[in-house]
C-alpha cells in the first residue's frame, strides 16, 4: 500500500518536496521549494495545505532558507533564524499548527550552543523530530481507530483529513489506511466537500492512490446513502474540539452527524489530542471564519449566481458532542460524556 | 413584482418564446422555437426544464409546427398532429407532464370538428389552456401557502421548483412571490443543489428578478444556518408523492428535513395535486433516477475526482412523511397523517 506524503526532505536534503495539492487530481506535481520566498508562496497559495502539513513545511522550510547562510556569525545567523520564523509563521496565522511550529524552531536555534553550521544541523534535526512525532501521531489515531472498523465496511468521510493534510496516514483516514493495510475489505465514500471540494479532488485521490475503492458524492446525497443503509460509520476530522467535546470542523460535518443520529449510524471524530482546546468551553465559543462568497459565486472564472444575490460561506461548522459517537485521539478513544481537560474523562482515560 | 415568464406565445404568435435557461445567470437569452426540431432541440437540452413548464412548450410547439400545414387535408393534418405528437412527447419520457400535455392535444386534435384551419384554432386554444391551468394552480399554491409565511421570514428552498420550473409562479416558490407581492419582507436562503445548480443559477437569478432578496449556500450548509437559528420555515417541491405523504424531490432534500426536524423548524412541501400518486403506497416504491457520474466528475471539461473513483449520482431522494410539517396543493395544505386517495384525508379536505 502506498500512501502519498505530502511533505518530505528531497533526495538530497537541500529542499522541501511537497505535492502541490493545487493541481490536484489532474496531476501529480512535485514542487521542490528552496528558498523561503518559496515556502510562504507554497503555504499562502494552499499547495501545501492541512494544519499538520504546513506546520511542517514550515519548520522544514526555515532550514533550507537558513542553509545559505553559515557563513554568517552566531548572532546574524540566529537574527536571520528569528526574523524567518516570525515571517513564516506569519503567513497562515489562523492555524495553530505553523504558528507552533515556528517558535519551536526559534527556540531551538536561540538555545543550540556553536556556529551556525551546529546549530543549522538541530535545526534540521528540529525539522525532522515535527514530521517524525506528526507521522507517529497520526499512525496511533490509526490503531486505536481501526479496532471500530469491522470487516467489509463502508466509511462516509468529509473533507480532506488525509496524508495530505498531515506529515502521516492522517487523522479521519488513518484507521482506514490501517483497515487496508490488515487485510481488512474497506470502501470509503467521499462528500466533494463544497465549495473547494477537498473530498473529490484530495481525499478521492490520495485513496486511490493507496488502491482503496473510493466513491465520490455530493454532500447532500449523504442521508440517502444512509436512508439506503449503505454506511456503516461516519470518520470526520476536526479544526478544534472544545472541552465539552462540542467539534468544529469542515463546514458540512455538521448535517453528517444530524444524518448518521436519525440513522443510528456511529459518527466518530479522529484528531490528535492537541486539537482539543480546554480553555474552549463549548462550541458557542468557537469563532467561525467565514470566507469569500467568491468560492461559490464563481468557477473558473465563470459566474454561477446571479450579481445580486448574497453568498453565506462559513468554513466550519460546530458539531455538539451529544451527536458524536466517540473521539479518536493518538492518546485512545473517548467516549461521552466529554470533559477534556477536567480529572475525571479525558483522552488520558481512553482505551 | 416581475416573476419571470418560462414559456409564452411570441408577440407574433407565431412562435414559442422560452428563456433559454442553459445561459443563466450569465445571460438572459430568450429564444424563439418556431419548428418541431426547434421545440425537440430545446426540451432536450434542458433550454427549458420543470416537468410542467415541459409539458406547456410541448403543447405551445405542436401548434407552431401545426402551423404550417393548413392547406393538408383533415385526414393529412391529423395525421401529422398524431406523429408530432409522439415524437414531441417521447424527448423527454420520464417526466409526466409531457406525454401528459401531448397526449390531451392530440385528442383534440382528433375530436375537433372541421378544416384543418378550425382544428389548429382548437389546438391553439388548448395548449392556451394548459398554461393557464397551470399559471391558475400555481397561484393557488402560493394562496394557500403565503398563510404559512409570517412577516420578516426567512425561507429555506432547495433545487428551482420556481416560475422557471412552471407556466406560473412556480410551486415551492409561489407562497414567497404572494408574500412579497402582499408587502411582507422575506429573505431566501437558496441550496445551490449539486451537482446541476439549479438553486445558485436558476432560484437566485428569478428571485433577484422580482426583487426578492436571496442568500446562496452549499448544500451542506443549511444545517448550520438553521443551528444559528436563521431559517424560520423550510419549503421545498415534488417530483412524485406517495399516498402516504413520503415525497420524492431533488436529491439533498431528505437532509434538509433531518436538520429542519431537529431543529424544529417546519418543512412545508409544494406541488400540485397532480403530482400525487395515489398507485404508489410508500416512498419505498418509487424508483430513483441514477444520473451520469460526469455531472459530479467534471466541470466544464475539467475533471475534479481522480478517474479511478466512482460516483454515487442519483436524481430524487425520498423523504419520509414523518419529517413533513404539512404538504401545500393547489386544492389546499394537507396535514399528516397523509392519506392520499383514501376517503378519509386527502388534499380535497385540506383548508
Amino acid at each position: 500500500m502506498t500512501v502519498v506524503e505530502a511533505v518530505r526532505w528531497s533526495g538530497e536534503g537541500d529542499a522541501v518536496e511537497i505535492i502541490d495539492q493545487r493541481q490536484l487530481p489532474n496531476e501529480l506535481v512535485r514542487r521542490e521549494l528552496r528558498t523561503v520566498d518559496d515556502v510562504c508562496d507554497a503555504i499562502l497559495t494552499l499547495s501545501v495545505r492541512g494544519a499538520p502539513a504546513i506546520g511542517i513545511a514550515g519548520a522544514m522550510g526555515l532550514v533550507v532558507a537558513l542553509s545559505r547562510l553559515t557563513e554568517d556569525t552566531r548572532e546574524q545567523f540566529i537574527a536571520a533564524a528569528e526574523a524567518l520564523c516570525d515571517r513564516i509563521g506569519g503567513v497562515r496565522p489562523t492555524a495553530v499548527n505553523l504558528p507552533w511550529a515556528m517558535e519551536r524552531m526559534c527556540g531551538i536555534a536561540r538555545t543550540t550552543p556553536g556556529r551556525p553550521r551546529e546549530i543549522l544541523d538541530a535545526l534540521r534535526a528540529g525539522a525532522t523530530a515535527i514530521l517524525e512525532e506528526d507521522r507517529a501521531m497520526c499512525r496511533r489515531i490509526g490503531e486505536h481507530g481501526v479496532e471500530l472498523i469491522p470487516e467489509m465496511a463502508s466509511v462516509l468521510t468529509h473533507c480532506n483529513a488525509g496524508a495530505l493534510a498531515t506529515g502521516g496516514i492522517g487523522t479521519a483516514l488513518a484507521p482506514i489506511y490501517l483497515a487496508k493495510e490488515q487485510g481488512k475489505r474497506v470502501h470509503v465514500f467521499a462528500n466533494e466537500t463544497r465549495p473547494l471540494l477537498q473530498g473529490s479532488r484530495l481525499t478521492a485521490w490520495e485513496l486511490t492512490q493507496a488502491g482503496i475503492d473510493v466513491t465520490v458524492l455530493a454532500d447532500g446525497m449523504a442521508a440517502s446513502l444512509m436512508r439506503g443503509g449503505a454506511i456503516d460509520l461516519v470518520i470526520v476530522g476536526a479544526d478544534r474540539i472544545a472541552a465539552n467535546g462540542d467539534v468544529a470542523n469542515k463546514i458540512g460535518t455538521y448535517a453528517l452527524a444530524l444524518a448518521a443520529r436519525y440513522h443510528d449510524i456511529p459518527f466518530y471524530v479522529a484528531a490528535p489530542k492537541s486539537t482539543v482546546d480546554v480553555k474552549t468551553a463549548s462550541g458557542c465559543d468557537i469563532t467561525i471564519e467565514h470566507r469569500d462568497g467568491d468560492e461559490l459565486r464563481e468557477w473558473n472564472g465563470r459566474l454561477l449566481m446571479p450579481a445580486k444575490a448574497s453568498v453565506y460561506n462559513p468554513a466550519f461548522d460546530v458539531t455538539p458532542a451529544e451527536l458524536i459517537t466517540a473521539i479518536i485521539t493518538d492518546d485512545g478513544v473517548v467516549r461521552p460524556p466529554y470533559a477534556f481537560g477536567a480529572s475525571g474523562n479525558s483522552a488520558d482515560a481512553g482505551g
